[in-house]
C-alpha cells in the first residue's frame, strides 16, 4: 500500500469541509419531535412568562408599606384576606399587593383573621415579576440553534406546538467488495467469504450524528458497477462508500469518484484509516438544494479502520450537513497503564480498556480485528508529532460510544 | 421553605441506588434494532474470524521457504498460479501457500508466466490467521454488556442476527400543580395558569438515558389525588413527579410517598433542586420484577430546579434501572470569564455560554428562570466545599444535551 501523498487528517478534513453545504430543506413537526433537531426558524416569544406576578416564595402577599417596621418584638397585625393574603410558592400575587412575606416570619394571630406579620418588606421583594423568564418579543431561539430536550420545554411553555427544522441528510450507505456476503446469510458461509457489517456499522452511527442512513446492496469489485452506484445514489446528501479504497489493483473506489467529479483527499495520516479517500461528485437532476455536488467518502473495508475513519471525517462531514454542533467527547482522564507506540506522522487511535482510574491498551493491532475495539471502552488519540505515549502519562480517554 | 435537614447530593444518590434493582424482563431483538441496548446473554463465537487465512497486502502468496535469499539484486523466479498466487489485501491465501510477498517487491518477468520475487519473507509473513479476530468458543460480549455500533457490526460478523437484552425500563411522569393546563392549551391561557412542559422535558431525557416515557395527566394539589396517581403507575418500574416536593402547604407528594412505602431523603444540597425528595413506594400486584419496591422522584415544579435534579437523581435512577454505564461527562476545559458565588454545602449547577475558550456565566439565577438554561451551552458544577470560583479559574464545563 503505497500512497503518493498522505494528507494531515485535520487539513483532509478542512479540505472536505469546505465543499460541503448545509442542507437547506426543512420540514415542519410537532415539539414532541423536535428533541435533537436543528430549528430552520427563528422562534421569537408572542407571550410573557410568568405572565402574571408570582410569589417566589411561601407566604402572605402584602402591600409592603404596611409592613414598615415590623420585627418579632414589633408585629404589624393585618387581616387575612384583605390586607394580606396567604400565597404559594408560583402562586399568582393579587394585584393590590406588591410584595410577600415568608411564612416563617407571620404567625396567625390569636384573634380571628388577624395575621401577626414580624418582618419589613420592600416592594417586590419574594415577587417573581411578569416577563422573569421570557418578555413577548424577545428571540428566544436563532435560526439554527440545536433543540435540547430543556429547548423544548421552553417551546411549550411559551406556546408553540411545532416548529419548522432541517431536514436530517440521507446518507447512502454502499458496501464494495466481492468477498462480501449480505450479513444475513445464515448459518454457514462460503470459506473466503465475509459478512458484510461495516454497512450497519455506519449506518448506525450516522443515525446517532442526526442523519437518515440509506443501506445500498453489495456492489462487487468492478470499476462500472461503482460507479453505476454512486451516480445511483446522487438523490442522496452524502454517500459513503466502504471498501476498495487503497491502492490496490482491485480498489476502484478513488477512481470512480474522480471519473464523476473530484478526488480532494486519498491517503491520509490516520491510523488506522490511512486509505480513506475523500472526494466531490458532480449531481445530475438532484433537486431542493443549490449546491450542484455532493460529498463522498470511501472508507477502508476493514472494520476499525472503516470506524476509525467514519469518526474523523463521517462525523465531520454529517454534523455539517445537518447543521448539527460538534459536542465535545465524553473525556475520562485517567493515567496510562503501559507504554503505547504510534507513528510519527499519524493522528494514532489506540484502543483501551479503562478500569479503576487507568487507561489499559488493548494489545492487539491491525485494522482488521474488530474485537481490538469491541473488547474497549476507550481511544487514546495520539497526536501526529508524538511517538507514543509513557506508561504513567496522564491522559484524555474517549469514550466509545 | 425550611427542611429540616439537607441530605449530600452524593449520599442521596447512594441511598436512592441501594434501593433499586436493575430491571430482569427480557426481550429478543434483531441487531439492528440492539443499538444502545443492553445485552441479557452471554455472546459466544461458534465461527472463526477470519475463517480462513488472509492476505494482509496485496501481492504474491508464495511457500516462504522458495523464497529464501531472494532480493532486489538476487530475485527468485517463481511461476505465476502455481508458485506464487496473486491476492488482494483481504482475500483467501492458497491452502498451499504460507506468506504473502509484498506487490511492490515482486516483478511480472519478461519471460511470460513467470514472476521475480525480490524479497524473503518468513512463514506467515503478511497473512492473517483463522481466528486472528475471533476464535470459535470465544465469549465476546458478557450479559450486561452495552451495546454500540462497533458491538452491532461484531455480532453481525460472527452471525449472530437477533440477542436477547433487557427490556427498557418504563417511566410514569406526573405533573402536579393546581396551576398547571395542558402544554396543547392554545393559543391564550387563563392569567395565573402555567403550561405544564417539565413532564416532556423529563420524558424525553428520560428516553435519551434508556427508559421508556409513561406520560400521565397533570394532577391538581390533593393529596389524596396523587396517591391515587402514584399507585394507579405502580404498574411502571420507577414514577417521577414533578412539582408539590417543597414543605408548603400545598406540597403533598413527599407526604403521599412516605404514606404509600418510605421516604427516604427530602431536602437536598443541590442547587438548584434542594426541595427535591426520593422514596420507595411498595408495589402491589406489580409483575415480572423481584422486587416488591420501586423508586419514586419527587422532583422540584420549577424547570430549571426540576432539570438540575433529573440530572443528578434521575439519569442515576434510569441507568440503573436500565443497567445503562454512566458515561462521563462531554466536557470543554475552559476559563472563567468572571467570577461566580455560590453557597458551602450546596453542589451548585451554574449555567455558562462557552464561546472561544472562555465560560461566560448567564447572569440570571432563580430554579423558576429557564431562560437561564436555554440560553446556555455548559454547566460549571461547583463542588459543596466551595464557595463560588475565581474569573480565570480553568473549569471542566459540561455540555447541555
Amino acid at each position: 500500500m503505497v500512497f503518493k501523498k498522505r494528507t494531515r487528517v485535520d487539513l483532509a478534513k478542512k479540505i472536505l469541509l469546505e465543499h460541503i453545504s448545509p442542507i437547506e430543506r426543512r420540514e415542519r413537526v410537532p415539539i414532541k419531535d423536535a428533541n435533537n433537531r436543528v430549528l430552520a426558524e427563528e422562534i421569537v416569544s408572542a407571550i410573557d412568562v410568568p405572565d402574571h406576578r408570582r410569589a417566589a416564595m411561601d407566604g402572605y402577599a402584602v402591600r409592603a408599606e404596611e409592613t414598615t417596621g415590623a420585627s418579632p418584638s414589633n408585629p404589624m397585625l393585618l387581616r387575612d384576606g384583605i390586607d394580606c393574603v396567604r400565597v404559594h410558592t408560583g402562586s399568582p400575587v393579587p394585584d393590590e399587593m406588591d410584595a410577600v412575606v415568608m411564612i416563617e416570619d407571620t404567625i396567625p394571630a390569636e384573634s380571628g383573621g388577624m395575621v401577626e406579620i414580624r418582618s419589613a418588606v420592600h416592594p417586590n421583594k419574594h415577587v417573581s415579576m411578569v416577563g422573569e423568564d421570557v418578555y413577548h418579543g424577545d428571540a428566544v431561539f436563532e435560526c439554527g440553534h440545536h433543540l435540547r430536550g430543556c429547548d423544548i420545554a421552553m417551546l411549550g411553555m411559551i406556546g408553540i406546538s411545532n416548529v419548522q427544522v432541517y431536514v436530517r441528510p440521507r446518507v447512502a450507505i454502499i458496501p464494495t467488495g466481492s468477498e462480501l456476503v449480505p450479513m444475513q446469510s445464515e448459518p454457514e458461509i462460503e470459506t473466503g467469504k465475509i459478512r458484510e457489517t461495516n454497512g450497519l456499522m455506519v449506518g448506525l452511527y450516522v443515525k446517532k450524528w442526526g442523519g437518515i442512513p440509506v443501506y445500498k446492496d453489495i456492489v462487487i469489485d468492478d470499476p462500472d458497477l461503482i460507479e453505476k452506484e454512486i451516480r445511483a445514489s446522487a438523490d442522496c446528501d452524502a454517500i459513503i462508500l466502504c471498501g476498495g479504497t487503497s491502492v490496490g489493483a482491485r480498489d476502484y473506489v478513488p477512481g470512480a469518484i474522480e471519473s464523476l467529479g473530484s478526488l480532494l483527499v486519498h491517503g491520509v495520516g490516520l491510523s488506522p484509516g490511512k486509505p480513506a479517500a475523500l472526494g466531490m461528485i458532480d449531481t445530475i437532476g438532484k433537486t431542493g438544494d443549490e449546491t450542484g455536488a455532493l460529498p463522498v467518502l470511501s472508507l477502508p473495508g476493514y472494520p476499525v479502520a472503516c470506524l476509525i475513519a467514519l469518526l474523523e471525517f463521517g462525523r465531520a462531514a454529517i454534523l455539517k450537513l445537518a447543521r448539527m454542533p460538534l459536542m465535545p467527547d465524553r473525556l475520562m482522564r485517567v493515567r496510562l497503564g503501559a507504554k503505547i507506540a504510534s507513528k510519527i506522522g499519524y493522528l494514532t487511535y489506540t484502543r483501551v480498556h479503562v478500569t479503576g482510574g487507568v487507561a489499559h491498551p488493548v494489545m492487539t493491532s491491525g485494522a482488521g480485528i474488530l474485537s481490538s475495539v469491541t473488547g474497549s471502552n476507550g481511544f487514546v488519540v495520539i497526536r501526529e508529532e508524538l511517538e507514543g505515549l509513557d506508561e504513567g502519562d496522564e491522559v484524555d480517554v474517549i469514550w466509545i460510544e
